[in-house]
C-alpha cells in the first residue's frame, strides 16, 4: 500500500499535486526541512504543512532528527524524509570488466554494495544474469522484499538514447548497439533508468556531492578518457541521442592523430591523462601507472608535475571554449586527474581563464566561474545510478508487470 | 482591474494555480487551444476548463475562431488567447546607429514598430530620452495608454548580466560597463527586461519561428560576427555572467590572431563573413557589401560560392564541436549568411558531419539533428525584445512605482 502509494507520487507526471511535489523533493536531496521544502517548490508554507501531515499519515515520510551541527544556536528546525521502509532503490554501474551493485532506501541510505567481476568483454547476456542473481542473495540477505525495489538505475560508460540503446560503447565494445532496456527489464521486472557514467556522477554531485542545491553546473572528467556533463536548470543536458556533455570528443586539431571515435585530433587525444603517463614511462624506463603518475605529481616530483600541468593546459583550452559557450557559474573536476588537487587546478584555471571569454577580473564575484575538485572525483557512477532512480531520470520506458519476488 | 489581474498572474513566482499556468502558456505562445493547453501544463482537462471560464469571466483571457486551414476536416477546436486590451508589451533594440521600437498586444498582435536613428557610439542618455520621446508619441498615436504596458524588453548585442550590467559591448562600446535598468526602469517606470542579441532571437524563433512548441534547440548566427544561443528545457540558457552562447569566441587556434575579446584565435575572426568579404573584395578589386556578396553567392557566381562554402566549413568545424558538447535536435542558422540558403546550408552540414561525435547513419531518424534556416534570420532581435516581456524571460528587477502616463 505504502509502496504503491509512493510509487505513484513520485511518476506523477505533473506537479498538480502538493504530495507529490513535496514527495519528489525528498526523493532528490534526502532530508530537508520544511523551510527547504518551500524555497525548492515556490508552494505557500501552509500548503506545505497539509501535504506534510497527509504524507506523515499515510505513512510516506518520516520526521528525523535534524543534524545540529554547524547549524548555529536556537531550536533545530525539524527535517522530514521519506519513509525508508517506503521504497529500495537499486544501482548498477557496468564497469570495464565487472558490474557493480549498490542498494539504497529512497531516505537516501546506502544498504548494501556488491562488485561481481565478469572479465573482459563481458556479455550482455552475462552482466543481466549476474545481477539477477546476485540482487537476489544481496537483498534475500539484507531483508529487501523485491516487491519494495521501485526501480533499476544503470550507469553505462558511453552514450545511451533515450529508448535504452547504447550508442557508442567506449570501453565494453560488446556493448554496442544493445538495447539495455530490452535485456534488462525482462529479466529484474522493474523500471529501468538509465544514462552515461559522466550524467550518472554529475547526478550523484547533485544530489550528495559539491554540486548539492546547484541548479546550473559542469562536470569536467580527465582520466585516461576526457569526458563530462552538463546540469542546466536542475536537469541533465541529455542531447537528443543521449550524447551530451561529450567533451573528450570536441575536435581541437581537425589534422591530428585519428580518435577511436573516427574523428581527427579530439580533445581526449592530448587533454586525457594518456599522453603524459607515455611520457612518464619513457622517461622511468618502465610502465608508470596512473595512480603513481598522479600521486607523485601531486607530492611534488617535479617532472610529473610538468606533465600534469601540460595536460591541464590542453585541457583548460577545451574548458575555456565550454566556457564561452556555457558561462557556467560552477565547474567540478572529476575523473583520477582530480586526486592531483591544486597540482591540477591551478594550471587548469590558469588555461581556462587564458581561453575563455569572460575573465574573473571583469565579473563581480557573483558572476564568476567556481572550478573545483569534485567530492567524489573517480567513483560516483555507481552513486549516481542510484540517483537516477531517486531523481526518476533517463526513465527508458513505462514498467512492465511487477512481480511480487526476483523471478 | 483587467490589467492588475492580468499582472498578477504573469508575475505569480510558481506555478500553484491553474488560472496562473494557463496566462503563461497563452503568453508564451499566443492563440492555443484547449488541448495544447493541456500537453503544456500537464493539467487535467477539467482543472483547464473552470480556469478557462474563471478567465473568461474575468476578460483576461478571450476565444479566438480557429485557423482551419491545414487542419483537416471535423468541427475545429476553440482557441483561446490573452485578450489584447489585457496589456501591450514593449520591445526595444539597440541597433548600431539607431534604436527599434516595437509594441504588441498580449496576444502576439504587432501594433506599430519605429525606427529611430542615432548616428554611431550613440550615448546611453540620449538613447534613454529618444526611446521616451518616441514611444510617448507612437502610444499616443496608437491609442494605447502607458499604464496598459506590462513590461520593456531591451535587445542589446552583447552579453547583458542578470543585474542588467553591459559586459562587453560588442558593436555599440558607448555601452560597456552601462547598467540597462538603471538608465532605462527610472525614464520608463515600467519593469525591464533585457537580454543579448542572440538570446533574443533564439526567444523570438520559439515564440513565432522555426523552434515554436521545441523545448531544446541551438540557433547560430554567421554575420559579420559569430554568435547564438542555447534554449534548453524551453529556457534560455543565460550563464552565470550573461554570456551564455557566444559561439563566436571558442579559440580555435590558440596562436592565431588577435580578437577584439583579448583572445586569440576566436572561431568568429575565420567563421564570420569578414575574411570571405575581404576576399571578395580583393578578387572585384571594388568593395564588396555583405548583402552583395550573400546574394551572388546564393544565386550560383562559382567564386562567391566557394567563399562562402569556406566559410561555412570552418563555421560547421566549430558547429561540430557544439554538437559534441550539447548534441541538439534543432539547430537554426542565422544572420545575413543564411540568407544564402542551401548555398551556405550544405557545405555547414557537410563539416558538421565530419566533425561532430554522433554522424547522422549512426542514429534513428528521431535522434538525428535537424540544421534548419531560422524564420527570421535577420531582423528577430526586436520581435524576440517583445517576447521577453511575453514569457517573463530576462526580468532586471522588481519594477518601481507604475505611474499612469508616461513622464
Amino acid at each position: 500500500m505504502l509502496r504503491d502509494e509512493l510509487k505513484s507520487l513520485l511518476d506523477a507526471d505533473d506537479s498538480d499535486s502538493a504530495e507529490a511535489r513535496v514527495v519528489r523533493v525528498l526523493s532528490e536531496r534526502g532530508a530537508v526541512s520544511a523551510n527547504e521544502i518551500a524555497r525548492a517548490t515556490g508552494l505557500a508554507r501552509s500548503t506545505i504543512s497539509q501535504a506534510l501531515a497527509e504524507l506523515r499519515g499515510a505513512r510516506v515520510i518520516v520526521e528525523t532528527p535534524a543534524a545540529e551541527i554547524g547549524r548555529g544556536v536556537g531550536r533545530p528546525a525539524a527535517s522530514f524524509a521519506l519513509n525508508p521502509r517506503a521504497g529500495t532503490c537499486i544501482g548498477l554501474h557496468l564497469s570495464l570488466d565487472d558490474i557493480r551493485l549498490v542498494a539504497a532506501d529512497v531516505s537516501h541510505s546506502v544498504i548494501f554494495e556488491k562488485t561481481v567481476p565478469l572479465g573482459r568483454d563481458y556479455a550482455p547476456a552475462a552482466a543481466v544474469e549476474a545481477a539477477r542473481h546476485s540482487l537476489r542473495a544481496a537483498c534475500r540477505e539484507a531483508g529487501i522484499a523485491w516487491a519494495g525495489v521501485i526501480g533499476v538505475g544503470l550507469s553505462f560508460s558511453g552514450p545511451v538514447a533515450p529508448d535504452g540503446r547504447v550508442q557508442r560503447a567506449s570501453i565494453i565494445p560488446t556493448w554496442a548497439g544493445v538495447n539495455l532496456r530490452e535485456v534488462f527489464e525482462p529479466a529484474l521486472e522493474k523500471p529501468i533508468f538509465a544514462d552515461n557514467e559522466s550524467n550518472c556522477s554529475a547526478i550523484a554531485e547533485m544530489t550528495w556531492g559539491a554540486a548539492a542545491g546547484v541548479e546550473d553546473f559542469v562536470l569536467f572528467k580527465i582520466d585516461i578518457g576526457v569526458g563530462g556533463a552538463i546540469v542546466s536548470g536542475g536537469r541533465v543536458l541529455s542531447g537528443v541521442a543521449g550524447a551530451g556533455g561529450e567533451f573528450g570528443h570536441m575536435t581541437l586539431d581537425p589534422h591530428g592523430d585519428l580518435c577511436r571515435c573516427g574523428n581527427r585530433g579530439c580533445l581526449e587525444l592530448t587533454a586525457s591523462l594518456n599522453p603524459a603517463i607515455a611520457a612518464a614511462s619513457r622517461f622511468a624506463g618502465r610502465e608508470v601507472g596512473v595512480d603513481e603518475f598522479v600521486e607523485r605529481a601531486a607530492q611534488g616530483d617535479a617532472g610529473f608535475r610538468r606533465l600534469l600541468a601540460d595536460t591541464a593546459e590542453v585541457a583548460g583550452r577545451g574548458l575555456g571554449m565550454i566556457g564561452a559557450i556555457l558561462n557556467p557559474g560552477l565547474i567540478l573536476i572529476g575523473g583520477r586527474a582530480a586526486l592531483a588537487g591544486e597540482a591540477l587546478l591551478a594550471p587548469l584555471i590558469a588555461s581556462y581563464e587564458r581561453h575563455t571569454l569572460i575573465k574573473r577580473e571583469e565579473a563581480p564575484p557573483a558572476q564568476r566561474v567556481r572550478i573545483e575538485i569534485a567530492k567524489y572525483p573517480t567513483n560516483h557512477a555507481l552513486l549516481g545510478a542510484v540517483a537516477l532512480v531517486l531523481r526518476r531520470h533517463g526513465r527508458l520506458s513505462a514498467p512492465v508487470g511487477v512481480a511480487e519476488a526476483l523471478p
